[in-house]
């Protein structure tokens, strides 16, 4: 059993895995819908009454199994949508015809979060065939968390009496390993934005007019450059303004985090590990925010030499927001900065692309305390509760609009390669989690 | 006449800008030897001894008429290789089905260099239709000139005795305008280098590892930032140590310049004309050394976002020289200065991918007057005397090889869009070309 996926999760988990469901892509409209139907068609399997529904963007699944009104309601959220599978020759496998390979099946958006969402309607189904569940649940199932869930809020806003529950579950994030399972009780929020420097009408060439015109890859450079300081402290006037600090108890809470130099070395292949001076890792991973560039482009890219001054230059800029930052005021702060920065001649465009807002949860609840003895059951040892440096900024929407706390239950693994090539998720973890979420449901009596 | 390309000339350089021959990508081999196919036989028919000669990449058409030992022997130099026509969505037709739409051949590579080339050849054939040559011809047409001439050098001195000759003439530039014809009597030498920043051995994901690693792209960003200063200077230690200062004389002469502000303006879209303090458009054009990126990639470039790190970064930068940089120096003061920028945690690779050296030539001589004489009868102006901006690094070589200078006869204009989408050459230009070249040759008797 222990090496073997359940034969119906399987069925299930592939089918979903093969539908090319990438939300940040036009052209894959009709796979979004694809996985829409599939999902519903599950959630009927289960005795949901389950249906799409439209948004502004991709659709939603909701599906509700209402026992009694006395029980308390869990909303289990999740999502559908996956990341570009991009650069496809790193891929050992077709990220989109999923393979088991040691343990792990391979595929784009297996962790991230079709496996996990599926964790949750194979444990219903395993209890219903034997039992009757004495909590009411309700299905959330989004297309759009890959592109920064633009049009859930106003979905929960417009929805929020189906929606009404006393808890959110989500699974969409990861344990330590599959002997040390743990709870994110906060999560960073993110700024996702786009720059473009313009200089030039069309791409020149470099000899007739280098030394007369500008060149905006430069102009991007020298901007990207002034927007962190020699300490990697963020150099955007106000932006640390509303950064909670972290008080003696919490410091030493995290530093017993098990997320360390050496973890940070061996999943991601970095040389050293750097940041933010002052900090230690699990604190700049969780309690501090960040910038990043996602990605930058420019003039000519391909093979060989091209002498030319392109003509523009974008760039990809996100922060992670930490407590009590506002992802709108930073989205301000950061337009800001860059228009204070720009050079007589040259054009910027500043695009705000995805935001979410960061949260803290209260972990005294009942709820809480229910799913830590679940998890502690199954594998063995309670959980260890960290800070997040990932976003699910539906959590924040939850707390504001819904007024409940998300417990974050993850069946993932640190080395899963979210995002990059190659993602996969343990059998293990799977079994543990369809387990976990089995004791944590019958344990409402 | 003044607006119908000569039949023949017209059927010739359509056949030839038919061919993609874009040196720079491997896939186009097959397209480069079709080029030096259709040449060989264009020679032919005008009585060349002509075959296709081999390089250690693409080949060389050489082509000879030796009329009597006595007479001078005139080298004509062109090249059958064109530009990427990236970025392909910017062109009106397509850029390897030419068209002549307002008075201008459009087509990838017809002023640069197959119309001009072709000049020569329909000028010879005028000649010999009706009276005879008093000088001796050679053809070297080369296919690598848009990939840094990287076998020519090699080739020139394996093939030195074949290619004696007086002088070299070369139409691979522009005039200012159908009225004022020019001689540049300088070019800009190049380095060209390719600088990837490495961090990760993947992309990995912004949330959870943001704020722990370094993000290549950054570093990227930091290194192009600090090669140039707030007064446009390069900051490369030594860079400007072999810069020849311009005397009085010759900074009146380039004062008198055509090629203005408003130039640089109407040609590039620029919005403000830019460069190093405390020269003016013309100097920072031919006799001042520049700095440019060419190309920048890294990360997630697509529609939407994508919260990763990227593993790389990487960025095509490249130095325009002047007499007496050399860019062998200069290529190993920008890797020195790169490597001394380098921090912890990061690996910085730095490829040389092309260079060429700049040049000065003797106007005194009786070829520079001849030619000279030849712009005046067709353009009814003697021309000016300029310092390109543009590098032909082979002209440094036949000096350096054949002990010759080389007399660029450009019949381009400064709107051709060289390099560039929409890629075009005045019909009216190719017709005084041609006649240009035809005084030119039977000024010998």
């Amino acid at each position: 059993m222990k090496n073997n996926l359940p034969k119906k999760y399987k069925k299930y988990l592939f089918e979903l895995l093969k539908i090319e469901s990438i939300s940040a892509q036009a052209e894959h409209k009709g796979d979004m819908k694809k996985a829409c139907m599939l999902l519903t068609n599950l959630l009927g399997r289960i005795d949901f009454d389950a249906k799409i529904m439209k948004t502004d963007g991709h659709p939603v699944v909701y599906g509700e199994k209402i026992i009694d009104k006395k029980f308390p309601t869990i909303l289990i959220y999740g999502h559908y949508d996956v990341q570009s599978p991009d650069p496809l020759d790193k891929w050992k496998s077709d990220p989109f015809k999923p393979v088991i390979r040691n343990g792990n099946v391979y595929a784009r958006g297996v962790a991230d979060d079709k496996g996990q969402l599926l964790t949750w309607i194979s444990a219903i189904e395993d209890i219903t065939k034997r039992s009757v569940l004495n909590v009411n649940l309700k299905f959330l199932l989004e297309g759009e968390e890959e592109v920064g869930s633009r049009n859930l809020e106003k979905f929960i806003i417009k929805n929020k009496k189906l929606l009404k529950c006393d808890i959110v579950v989500i699974s969409d994030s990861h344990s330590l390993s599959p002997q040390k399972p743990l709870i994110d009780y906060g999560l960073r929020g993110l700024t996702y934005m786009e720059v473009t420097v313009s200089t030039l009408s069309h791409d020149v060439h470099s000899g007739l007019y280098g030394g007369n015109v500008i060149n905006p890859a430069i102009v991007l450079a020298q901007l990207i450059s002034s927007m962190k300081n020699a300490n990697n402290k963020i150099a955007i006037p106000g932006f640390y303004d509303n950064v909670r600090k972290l008080n003696d108890k919490e410091k030493k809470l995290l530093s017993k985090s098990p997320f360390s130099k050496s973890d940070v070395i061996k999943e991601t292949g970095a040389l050293v590990v750097d940041g933010e001076k002052g900090f230690n890792v699990p604190e700049r991973a969780g309690a501090r925010p960040t910038i990043d560039v996602n990605g930058i482009v420019s003039g000519y890219t391909g093979e060989g030499p091209k002498t030319i001054i392109p003509a523009f230059a974008k760039a990809k800029i996100s922060m992670r927001l930490v407590p009590n930052q506002n992802s709108k005021d930073i989205s301000k702060k950061f337009t800001k900065f860059v228009k204070s920065k720009t050079p007589r001649g040259v054009k910027i465009d500043v695009q705000m692309i995805s935001e979410g807002e960061p949260i803290l949860m209260n972990v005294e609840s009942v709820f809480f305390k229910k799913a830590a003895k679940a998890l502690k059951k199954t594998f063995g040892r309670a959980p260890i509760y960290t800070l997040s440096g990932g976003s699910i900024p539906v959590t924040a929407t939850f707390k504001s609009i819904l007024g409940v706390d998300s417990i974050l239950m993850g069946y993932g693994l640190p080395d899963d390669g979210l995002h990059s090539p190659n993602e996969k998720m343990s059998i293990e973890m799977i079994i543990k989690g369809i387990k976990t979420n089995i004791v944590f449901l019958e344990s409402f009596k």
